[in-house]
């Protein structure tokens, strides 16, 4: 791109404010930043009073990026308005699910498949929070050792649900510490009012295997994300990819035990070595160390720690890997991949 | 055993107050019920006040079933005080971890192996919560089929550890509660104050990824209970153990994510019908259905849900399994093994 370019972050939730923070903080050269979403207002990020524009495709006349902030489990509004503002001469990189898994589209983790962008048609796609961490974390060995087989279990933040995910995490919690002040622990009543209508049960102190709707084989939407995707980014159908995916009550950043199996054999020495070597992870290479969610919160990196093998199986082993699900899990996933949009 | 036994439960912290409770709902054959603990006292129990008497070797005369409490984590009580209450004629059942894997001594789950209560020498060990609950839900798999691997990731309540534990979560909680009280969810300050004693960082809306201190492999020792546990019980070394055990925000009922391969051909329908017909097992026939830990805290069984085959690999599935850690996976386990007894 050969020109300072005009961007604009399509939606506000969750995600949206991360992009914005992400543009700013990584001074990310735009000659005019917009934001649209449904209705225009003004709204206060960090201290900064931004006004947001009702979304028209006329809107997208002179954009040259647009991040399409949009939402998990639900169409995002790339789908009404991708077209619109690609017509108009717009890049659009889509957070939402919707086109991930379009043969013309790239679904891009600039650590480990940046190339494809090149090949974009107008619209780039950014994966699922639960994939990119993953695959950051598994690229260097993708690399070195092809991987046979992933069993993936995730431990996942109410925001990745948005906004009002984890305004539900804090009402609950709140109605519950309120309910129980100067209770004995034996006497508390660990249970909130009203049906909740964004998870399949309360939240607060309690963990729910189920994300997104259930599809093939009875695998939820997330789960199947995490094997379609990461077939997609590391152009590679052949590994043998399962996954149980769990809402615990965490508002940002999403935990993951992976366990992987190699291809060409490989010692606990050559996992270790790559993981060094990889672009975007912060590794922990005492095997008893490891990053948690809170401390994750607002970093960029992929943390991986807890490095083992399985005692019974060679070429086996565990990692534990966290992320902060709304910057390197989406935000500033996006914005990294316009990053490389302008030096194209 | 061919009398009423008197009874006497060993510590009365968290397991303790539960083995009461367990003991009292099942209307447990007792001719005297007794408490030892640190400290002689008086407690109250759903409503029952309770004499403690202070712990001392001749406490154990004329006792015949002694119920150790236990702690996972620290020596157990019954490591002074077993022996003297073996020799003056007791059965000891021990919910602590230091005998578990002595050849001599039993380690029973009745659903499972109640046959090996036969061989005891004074001393039973109950197992470790987590592998209490796997090995429940696995056991008539691993009967028609024979597992090849089990890969474990654990969701692990705080009560696990003891009171203490929970309180801190609820300290946690009520204070980060109390501290935010009214404040938009932007604005959150999720930081407890002080540094835990209890866990490697704070727990409430975070996850911990480390339980129990480190060992062989630079697994956890509740990571290693699992696997040698489950070998002892089973008493098939062949199956291919691995673990990640995580501790979650949760304050009652552990959840397991379980992948596991038969060795034997098996499809989904036989899998579900060996969970069917499971002991001790509430099985959710339809795969899209679970428990979550708020629903199965002061319940007896193991629930089993979420039964899904691996789409890329043969005879190899997931289930999610829950269960009140402090009933069956300690208390209630116990009790059962002296039910056992009073009727051989």
């Amino acid at each position: 791109m050969n020109k300072i370019p005009n961007v604009v972050v399509v939606g506000i939730g969750a995600v949206g404010v991360e992009m914005i923070r992400c543009l700013k903080q990584r001074k990310f050269p735009f000659a005019k930043l917009s934001i649209f979403a449904r209705t225009a207002r003004d709204t206060d990020i960090d201290g900064d009073t931004y006004s947001i524009q009702a979304i028209d495709p006329k809107g997208f006349e002179g954009i040259d990026i647009a991040l399409f902030a949009g939402t998990e489990g639900e169409k995002g509004a790339a789908v009404t308005y991708a077209d619109e503002a690609i017509k108009r001469g717009a890049v659009v990189i889509d957070n939402g699910a919707d086109f991930r898994l379009k043969d013309e589209v790239p679904l891009v983790v600039p650590e480990v498949n940046k190339e494809s962008i090149r090949g974009h048609k107008g619209l780039i796609a950014n994966p699922n929070c639960t994939t990119i961490q993953m695959v950051v974390a598994l690229a260097q060995i993708q690399k070195r050792f092809k991987l046979e087989q992933i069993i993936l279990t995730s431990f996942q933040a109410t925001s990745g649900a948005g906004k009002k995910a984890s305004q539900r995490l804090w009402d609950e919690t709140s109605e519950i510490a309120e309910a129980n002040r100067g209770k004995n622990l034996d006497a508390l009543d660990k249970n909130a009012s009203g049906d909740s209508d964004i998870f399949a049960g309360q939240i607060a102190f309690n963990v729910i295997p189920k994300i997104g709707g259930f599809s093939r084989d009875n695998y939820t939407s997330e789960e199947l994300k995490t094997v379609d995707e990461t077939h997609k980014i590391f152009a590679d159908p052949s590994i043998k990819i399962t996954s149980t995916c769990v809402r615990v009550p965490v508002f940002t950043s999403h935990c993951e035990a992976v366990y992987f199996k190699t291809k060409k054999d490989a010692s606990l020495e050559d996992i270790s070595r790559a993981l060094k070597e990889s672009e975007g992870v912060v590794f922990y290479e005492d095997s008893q160390s490891f990053a948690l969610p809170l401390e994750a919160e607002g970093k960029d990196e992929v943390f991986v720690g807890r490095l083992r093998r399985d005692s019974f199986n060679k070429s086996s082993f565990w990692l534990w890997c966290v992320s902060d699900n709304l910057r390197k899990g989406a935000a500033l996933n996006a914005v990294q991949i316009a990053e490389n949009l302008l030096v194209l």
